[in-house]
């Protein structure tokens, strides 16, 4: 059974969509719902139904979804100055979202009150109690936010905890500290949070902070030593500005490093799944350096890195990568001896070629990479530059000529667009040549047609093979668009993942090369 | 007079290196070597002269440039076991980068000697001992890079101080506690501090911490407070695995929270231009949610948060982000309210729309993001889309037509390839059509030169105008080379950058599209 000692309550839905870039559908947060859902958090903040229809709209489909662990809260302020909760359509919207849990955010800060929010300090102090008892009285739980709690501390330090005292007389469940702005230091954060537990009594506290100091993880774990119980945070570190608390980091280390069992085992083994499940639905590229779950958290370049987890693994791991679900990683690069390539080809079960031969690879790897080439994130592409430098190798299919037609013009008439492209190739498969055509709703599009339209009948396993990311780097930017790019694309055939790299200056010509390489992978290796 | 209290030791061009992606060439070091001078870093580690050519070749070129604060210095280990300081290369090639300092990275702890260095504790201690000798009697700075030290310390204490205790006498300037595998808890890392700080007296301590945790920013600044000297870092947090503490963040920390002049303030007030211009060279997307520096740190895009800093910018922030050379912004997004957009056109000096207007434009926006663009980092297409909408605006130019021609064949004879990329246009311009056509490297090369060529007769100022950066996201990757893209380009005309968008199913068309705002931006607002 997890702990009672800390609680994860999670806020990816509400306060990690004010991120710059993210935009979630309903059935998006569903679908996030249910994913932290399965990973075992306590709370789930689902969304702010005062502020957007779209939130509201998520709210009436949820009822619909069976949770197993996890409780739903929703998020608004405490009612408006001078009203009442039921005249206050805000906290009606909240009441219509018939969650079990609401989440009120009040001002914990006297000049937060009298200078943004523009009312007297008692009226802040009676909206935060009339809103706690009006949600208290429909037998919900009640999280009380207490935005610009830090700050407002060391403007004056009594206001600040009187609304605190003033939430928790009025039936609050659970006292959160926020750190609005983000820029507390741990020491005045500690200060703070000392004076709250000599001032309140009996009533939980929780913590809600941002990153904007770069320090929001490690003050969550110091107010958990501190004896806070609630953690709040974001999936992945999401959130307005520098984001808030990454409630994956802080999981982890509770677990790990603190010994407090927020998460079981098996939940924890899936936190780099629900990393990447969630910076897929939300459209972000998960940033590879984040702790424990992004894809170089346990990769090694430097050679004498590489040299050390040849012997030990953990001789450059904090901790085994396969509790978290992620795995280590060997990378391939001008920086790195031979043992890397070694440690790559064995990985690729390509671990019989001479001396002679690995030297070769090398030099043409670092050719490659100064053509613009990186082998460290396509893997595929490494393996199939292997295979084609081994002699008797056949390539499955070879291009001789692409043509591609683009146009677009003003349609007459009504002023709008009309957009076509075509592609034709010519392949060769087994000293036959196949010439055909394909129209796409995009150049890459209409190449990637015409080539499984050639394919298709001598390999049906492509049907299987699909295209799930592609992604187009500028390698020398001076150049604008007469630039270098790199071009990676990710493909799948349902149950292996693989990724290839091609490099032009032109953008097509560079994606033929890695979708050559998708191609020529999925029929040249093992499922 | 910046401090002596504290000491920013940068290790960007070494340990930032590498991070998976990262590859710097020769140029790229020296750049990056004279900009950190500028910011008025203390300590630059160049390199590791030992492990690869470019170092050595980097270390070659840094004797004819002129730094003003910074001293270099050159990375390598102890001597290997068994040999003498003059026999060892790596030791040699040390001494052949001819840099005021050292930094020598030796084991400091009992495993990493006998399991995977795999000599003896006592041989080890001699390696240590010879080395940091070997170099003070060269004359020059030697700072002691104790390698997993943490770890050590936690397996057995004692010889792990033992190696510090042997790199002091022998005349280290400073000893540099590394957490190599990144994982130490705050906690964890203070008590082996204090332990060092009992046993090793009158040698200054310095650390080194990887951010394995999500805490390599916090423990630097807690190793600060219990009297640590010099801090390491890397620029934008590059570095192996999960990265190095972020020595950007560190520093304006130390100076806005700590009170620690480690820059002064006009240095301070250039971070953020140096973190971009590093990004920019090690070809990293610098994170916009980065402490201090990124695009985001200081946007904002909740409707309430918006309210708050158009009564008073400090509601939402926690420093002036002018400190750090950062601005504030606002984000356009569904989101947000007709707030936001008011100031946003207030921003681009637009602020003299009626209610109808800017509640059109609301409608616009939305309908515009729903078919895939985005506006929060794309200004100048948002004020391209408020100028069109105006009564009276009359475009610069139009497009009727655009035909792109692509081919790329294999050679008769040699097997090599031949690429050819070519766009037709026809442009009306004052009611004039003109019909021209260019060949480029790419199809989107191309179709910007004719279009160029289209223009630059009627509109010279256009020279001026460059591409600086193209980037291209696609939204729905389930859709593979079918799905929709989005197309950012980053404009210059030498004073003004500008952003600008597009997006469509075809990456040719969004590139358009972004192209052709990029263009009217610059002929219809003034520099």
């Amino acid at each position: 059974m997890p702990t009672d000692q800390v609680q994860l309550y999670d806020t990816t839905l509400r306060d990690g969509s004010q991120m710059e870039g993210i935009s979630l559908s309903v059935e998006d947060k569903i679908r996030i719902t249910k994913k932290l859902d399965e990973l075992g958090f306590e709370w789930i903040e689902g969304g702010f139904p005062g502020s957007n229809p779209k939130d509201a709209e998520y709210f009436r489909r949820l009822r619909e979804v069976k949770l197993r662990h996890a409780k739903v809260s929703a998020f608004g302020g405490t009612r408006k100055p001078n009203t009442t909760c039921e005249a206050d359509a805000n906290i009606q919207s909240m009441v219509a979202a018939d969650t079990p849990g609401v989440t009120l955010v009040g001002k914990a800060s006297l000049y937060q009150v009298t200078d943004i929010l523009e009312t007297t300090p008692e009226e802040n102090l009676a909206m935060i109690a009339d809103t706690v008892r009006y949600f208290k009285q429909l037998g919900k739980t009640v999280f009380f936010d207490a935005e610009h709690f830090f700050d407002g501390f060391y403007g004056d330090p009594d206001y600040s905890l009187q609304c605190l005292v003033t939430a928790a007389r009025a039936g609050a469940d659970a006292l959160v500290l926020c750190d609005t702005n983000g820029g507390m230091t741990t020491r005045s954060m500690l200060r703070a949070l000392e004076a709250v537990q000599q001032r309140v009594k009996d009533v939980r506290l929780g913590i809600h902070l941002h990153n904007d100091a770069g320090l929001a993880v490690a003050n969550s774990l110091h107010a958990v030593e501190a004896g806070v119980w609630q953690v709040q945070g974001c999936v992945n570190g999401y959130g307005e500005r520098c984001g808030n608390a990454d409630i994956l980091t802080i999981a982890a280390n509770l677990k790990l490093k603190y010994g407090i069992d927020v998460l079981e085992d098996e939940q924890l083994a899936r936190l780099t799944e629900v990393a990447n499940y969630v910076a897929e639905l939300a459209n972000m590229a998960l940033n590879p350096q984040t702790p424990y779950v992004g894809a170089a958290a346990f990769a090694h370049k430097a050679g004498y890195h590489v040299a050390g987890i040849i012997k030990d693994e953990k001789a450059y791991q904090h901790v085994d990568p396969a509790l978290v679900g992620n795995r280590s990683r060997v990378l391939v690069s001008e920086l790195s001896g031979q043992r890397n390539l070694v440690m790559k080809l064995k990985e690729a079960g390509l671990d019989f070629l001479s001396q002679d031969e690995i030297k070769r690879l090398l030099e043409l790897v670092k050719e490659r990479e100064a053509q613009g080439y990186q082998y460290e994130g396509a893997e595929a592409s490494f393996e199939m530059l292997v295979r084609r430098s081994l002699p008797g190798y056949r390539p499955p299919f070879e291009l001789e000529d692409f043509v591609i037609v683009e146009r677009r013009r003003v349609r007459k008439g009504d002023g709008g667009n009309e957009m076509l492209a075509e592609a034709m190739v010519k392949l060769t498969i087994n000293g036959e040549t196949i010439h055909t055509a394909h129209e796409g709703n995009g150049p890459v599009n209409a190449l990637d047609g015409a080539v499984r339209k050639a394919l298709n009948p001598l390999f049906p396993q492509l049907e299987q093979v699909k295209l799930v990311d592609y992604k187009v780097r500028i390698l020398d930017s001076q150049s604008a668009t007469g630039a270098r790019v790199r071009v990676l694309i990710e493909s799948t055939d349902g149950t292996r993942h693989w990724t290839t790299v091609g490099s032009s200056t032109d953008i097509i010509e560079a994606s033929w090369l890695a979708l050559a390489d998708a191609l020529e992978y999925a029929l040249t290796t093992e499922g």
